[in-house]
């Protein structure tokens, strides 16, 4: 699937999560034309410190394919994944990344992100996964922005 | 709580586990003496490439306490923390991890690791978690070994 209207889908998500209160994130999996997954971070709303938007993504995404394993699938993520989740990413062989924002623009906005960028997270592990930067940057941005008006807190 | 007494409790869940079929892999997470999470890992039950233990006892952990955040917790892991566990177990705040075996054990065992120490990931990722070693190590590699003698199926 075009990765810039996979990733229309997963800002789509993040907007749903913040309009719940939930954390600007969103990510959805698709493997050729099928769209197994678009999920929000959901840290807040199930109280759990893993449902960030790719974690419960590929949870979907595996359940669907009725797999652990997403061979060929394309990820776009609003938000470069931070090492929980770029891990997991690995964990469940797809392979080719995209995001908008990144760890520092989240930083920046209050998360308390492991400072590792997802390439060298790559690149150290051994992991041959694609990474791909700059998808819809603009408009994953400004999920912050409106996620920041409403006074929210991050974790 | 005493660091091998928790770190029993993993790995008797992980024995748990490797009976029903799953990876040799258990996680306990105590705050003092309140054991508020032991899970195996179940990524073959459930169909979720996120389900290692130490996930599955972090999101235990966060409903029992009420908390996304685990502040003061003491976790005991069989095996080294992946970097999607580790910075999971950083976003929830935990103080202490012990664990026994270690990523490149579990790559020896045929697990598809990314190859980069629990250590290496906190350090550049400027996490203030404290990392213990080698706690019941020859307990936590005998699971292993129980688990390769009933020719599993690695990931």
């Amino acid at each position: 699937m075009d990765p810039q209207r996979l990733m229309q889908l997963a800002i789509d998500a993040a907007q749903d999560g913040i309009e719940k209160g939930q954390s600007p994130f969103g990510c959805a999996i698709a493997i050729g034309e099928r769209v197994l997954a678009c999920r929000h971070n959901s840290v807040w709303m199930t109280t759990d410190a893993t449902a960030h938007a790719e974690i419960n993504a590929i949870r979907q995404a595996n359940l669907e394919y009725g797999s652990i394993f997403l061979p060929e699938a394309t990820v776009a993520s609003t938000c470069e994944p931070c090492p929980m989740c770029m891990a997991a990413l690995h964990w469940a062989r797809v392979e080719n990344v995209y995001y908008g924002a990144t760890i520092a623009d989240a930083a920046d906005a209050g998360f308390n992100e492991l400072h590792l960028p997802a390439a060298s997270l790559l690149e150290m592990g051994g992991s041959d996964i694609h990474l791909n930067p700059d998808c819809l940057r603009d408009e994953c941005l400004a999920l912050f922005a409106d996620w920041i008006s409403r006074n929210p807190q991050a974790y």
